[in-house]
């Protein structure tokens, strides 16, 4: 896949909840999975592996401040963090609250559906709060 | 879940792979999916920002080499990463190569299957080659 015609290089419509030079955090909007949000590495880069320590490191703390701020404003069961880029080749995590009654619960969001989800709604201030938490936990 | 019942804190026919004092690598027996390791953190954390930075960085360090080392090993044409942990909340990252022609290429390996596999044998010493390449990559 040429940088051209990747989507996380060549962006439209994403919601940057919070962004440095390195990476950003997006908001995905997802019925089933309220709060689902995607840490997406600027450069096209593949791999996890194929960052150097100092980058993994920033931006692991990165989704860890963004699983932390979740976890405290929406109180999931469970948090699911996973870097797959199969049909995306473009290193990018997502984050994801888990609750019992979700869709797919125990199972992973990409297995098929157990039940309808129990629809959950997020505050109309939900990213700039999300950034503010972001942003504390960073400190 | 108390820590009798967690299978990472009562194991038992764990191929351990490599370890150190904060965690172990298994080699996960998987017909499908050749190669694939679990990184498990050895205290019973739940979640992968109950971990402070260093031993968050300590880990995905371990994460990298396995993920590094599979590439060098076996040339997938991607790598999987997560940590999910819905049934066995205790801290553990699946780390899988992937084929385009695995059994569930392009989607995520907990999905529905896409077609039959094609089977990969691993060489008999795999895992002796894999300890190697895993303490290379930590150097």
């Amino acid at each position: 896949m040429s940088t051209a015609t990747c989507i996380f290089c060549d962006p439209s419509g994403e919601s940057v909840v919070w962004s440095d030079p390195r990476c950003r955090v997006l908001h995905v909007t997802d019925a089933d999975f309220a709060g689902f949000c995607r840490v997406v590495w600027n450069e096209h880069v593949t791999e996890f592996s194929d960052l150097d320590e100092t980058d993994r490191s920033h931006l692991m703390k990165i989704v860890a401040a963004v699983e932390r701020s979740l976890r405290s404003m929406l109180s999931p069961h469970k948090m699911n963090i996973a870097s797959l880029g199969n049909q995306t080749p473009h290193l990018h995590w997502h984050v994801i609250p888990r609750y019992r009654d979700d869709s797919h619960y125990p199972n992973a969001i990409w297995a098929a559906p157990q039940r309808e989800a129990r629809k959950r709604a997020l505050a109309d201030d939900f990213s700039a709060r999300l950034r503010k938490a972001i942003e504390s936990a960073l400190v």
